[in-house]
């Protein structure tokens, strides 16, 4: 064992062990090499070797912290993707369609829903910001608010940014219709049909659907559950392919949940802006960690405007309210006039009631409580797939969001465990509907686990556990 | 002269004399036949040759109503516009965009806006509709409510087809992010990148944008601007070019304001369905008439689904709340699903207030004090036309809507006028907008007269009629 190894263990007991605590920091560099008598790039390596086994995590300028710990029980982890080198057409939108329509109904339990439950949201407060804000409208600001959108809403946007270390000119924000809408507009601002485009392998449906619709092919490149897209894997492929945009989700992957190292998104932007390749950046997530602090997007670190950070309020704020938007780069002014022409503008009793709301203070507070919950939620949800799963299921641990993504004993078909939860009233998200090549993650399901009120889910979690293990044994 | 002029001749005098008043029925064409000793078939060409003139209007199982008088000061309508039968590319948007930037600052007169002043329009007590929905709102609707919209919505929706005679399955309509999307999403539906689609000239340019969006070539039929499209032109395109869809406004078009007898609106629907061909209908300025009854969308001669009727409650009740909606017939799954990929959905707040305030009543009343305000305010603008234009002057005479369209003397260059027009804050639209090949209407402007309250509007059209002539002279 090499001494950086020795050293590396060392600290991981310390962390099991609780005298390293979730979001401490390591002792700097300096302070471990004269402490411990090794060279600094020897801690250097130990410290490396930690981030990778997922056990700190590092902050720029700022150094390593320990990641929250994860229930011991839990299932180990899927493996990461390893879809060929190759560029296919999408056809998924009917089994998307099929797959989701049973999820809205109330009395179903909702593993499968893309959505957490509207009862995390301060729905009554915004009502009120709603209702005040609406009372005192001045009139014109219906017509003035076309364009990019509400001034105030784009400034208290800017200052968010700005609040995550992030300097960004407020004039490349563009309000849209929930981040669907600023997803699909990045994306068209910047191909043709035919195009080819670089997307994570599982990867969100909804970009497989934009992809579908705008008669782009799909090139799936391997994504670790804990780490993200493989930067390798990425070169490679656009060695081979002329790739003409990615569509990443750096910030809590759906449906992996996968984190991507800060120094693996600085890389990300390097190896994309070197060959002028735009990047969408679904960031719907973000603001949903469960460490410490607010991961930054990859948009962080774009210098080249290349980079479009998308991302919303309908996950961590307002359901139903559709306010999204993107920091568009280089691409902004094109995304506001392909909006202007096809919705022309997100609606104003929204905008007003979110730029109040903003603009009162609460939102961090919010934020945080729905963070402990889901956060908690997660815990209980990683308990029970070690329960009541069967044998050789792997699960993901994200750090945020609220999807765990699970990958069954390989005789497990997806779909059919699918069906036979709905006859339970039960909805799944099956693998099939998360790759262009349906088969691929034709064993896996994504669980939602974002509804901590539920009562149903503990019971319901028993019954697809058991479900999976008849399929496995059958 | 033939009998049958004789006897439209002498109705017309009976109108023009008073004897018989806007919005009176005539006699039947039994009574008429009767009285006047002449075959039915005369009372009926003498019936039809007035309404060709304009006089009276033929509304199906009822009869001939007089149409309202118009100032008699008026200049002469323009006459039907004779595009050439070829299909062109594209290119618009950047222009309208260039022009239609200045339209939003409050400073400058918006004679070029395409909106009416939002001061017309019950804000506070949406607002209150508004307030009240979102205080009660039942959390589980955010997620709900996805898909086609909101159901109380919809079925409001339906009523409103049925009050106006149309028996629609409240099924086929989908809420969408304002007409706008509608109409976007309604022409996706059917067709391809490359397609041919016809459209009326002029035409309203966000229709050439969304076709130059699309990859869509058009085809320019020729269009009458009191009676709007023409049929034997249409018939004649369809024979010639392989045309995918129409996209026409067949109540009060914009910009030329012209409304389709219904006689024609039943043959539009009849030839189409003959051939198959998807109709997507604009009808975003039906409910502004000045007549006494509303006058039919084309939709409702539609036995083939192949109507899409697109509506919003933009310009008649909730400017910025961003609801509209589409009857889509045989393609409203198609379009749903589209708008599912795409935007989602259409948002909670707004659909909620429109929802409860058209369940509460009092919509109509409203209305009927717009169109008033509108109707008088449309007589204003033509006596300002007649009194500070050039000679040689042509301007339409709407019978709804909110748009004049003028043809100035030839020598008159639009986009020159606009420029001078902004540099005395007042905005205009030039005709160069309103169609793919732009030096069309170049000698044409679209004038809105939709701001009844502001004081600036008569020395504006003082000042754009004093430019225009200083232009023809030069």
């Amino acid at each position: 064992m090499k001494r950086y190894e020795q050293l590396a263990d060392e600290i991981a007991a310390l962390i099991r062990g609780g005298a390293l605590r979730a979001g401490e920091r390591l002792p700097s560099v300096r302070q471990t090499s004269v402490s411990r008598q090794v060279s600094p790039s020897t801690v250097f390596e130990a410290y490396y070797l930690l981030e990778a086994r997922g056990l700190v995590r590092a902050r720029p300028r700022s150094g390593y912290y320990v990641v929250p710990a994860r229930p011991a029980a839990a299932p180990p982890e899927p493996q990461a993707s390893k879809p060929p080198a190759r560029s296919v057409d999408v056809a998924i939108s009917e089994l998307v369609f099929q797959v989701l329509g049973s999820v809205r109904d109330r009395e179903v339990v909702p593993l499968g829903s893309a959505f957490p439950s509207p009862a995390l949201f301060p729905l009554p407060r915004l009502a009120r910001d709603l209702a005040a804000a609406m009372r005192e409208l001045d009139p014109w600001r219906t017509v003035e608010s076309l364009g990019p959108g509400h001034e105030t809403l784009r400034r208290q946007l800017g200052l968010r940014y700005a609040a995550d270390g992030m300097a960004l000119d407020a004039q490349e924000i563009v309000v849209t219709n929930g981040a669907m809408e600023a997803l699909n507009l990045s994306l068209q601002a910047v191909t043709r049909p035919g195009d080819l485009v670089a997307v994570e392998s599982p990867t969100f449906y909804a970009a497989l659907q934009a992809l579908e619709r705008l008669q782009l092919k799909a090139v799936e490149i391997a994504t670790h559950p804990r780490s993200g897209v493989d930067l390798d894997a990425l070169a490679a492929a656009l060695d081979r392919h002329p790739i003409k945009a990615c569509w990443f989700m750096p910030n809590f992957q759906n449906p992996l949940g996968s984190l991507m190292p800060e120094a693996n998104k600085q890389a990300l932007v390097a190896l994309l802006a070197a060959r002028g390749i735009p990047l969408i950046e679904d960031d719907v997530y973000g603001e949903l960690y469960f460490d410490s602090r607010r991961p930054p997007p990859a948009k962080a670190w774009d210098r080249h405007g290349l980079v479009m950070h998308c991302s919303s309020f309908s996950k961590c704020l307002a359901p139903g309210y559709r306010i999204g938007w993107v920091a568009g780069g280089r691409f902004a002014q094109r995304i506001e006039r392909m909006k202007l022409m096809t919705t022309l503008a997100a609606p104003i009793p929204s905008q007003e009631a979110l730029s109040r709301y903003l603009q009162r203070g609460g939102y961090e507070r919010h934020l945080r409580q729905l963070r402990q919950s889901l956060a908690s939620q997660r815990d209980i949800a990683l308990r029970l797939v070690a329960k009541h799963f069967p044998a050789g299921t792997r699960v993901t641990q994200p750090e945020g969001g609220y999807f765990l993504w699970l990958e069954l004993p390989r005789g497990v078909d997806a779909l059919q465990l699918h069906r036979l939860a709905l006859s339970h009233r039960i909805s799944l998200a099956p693998g099939h509907l998360f790759s262009a090549e349906h088969a691929r993650f034709g064993h896996c399901v994504r669980i939602n686990y974002g509804h901590p009120e539920d009562g149903r889910f503990e019971e319901a979690m028993k019954v697809v556990g058991r479900l999976a293990g008849n399929l496995g044994a059958a």
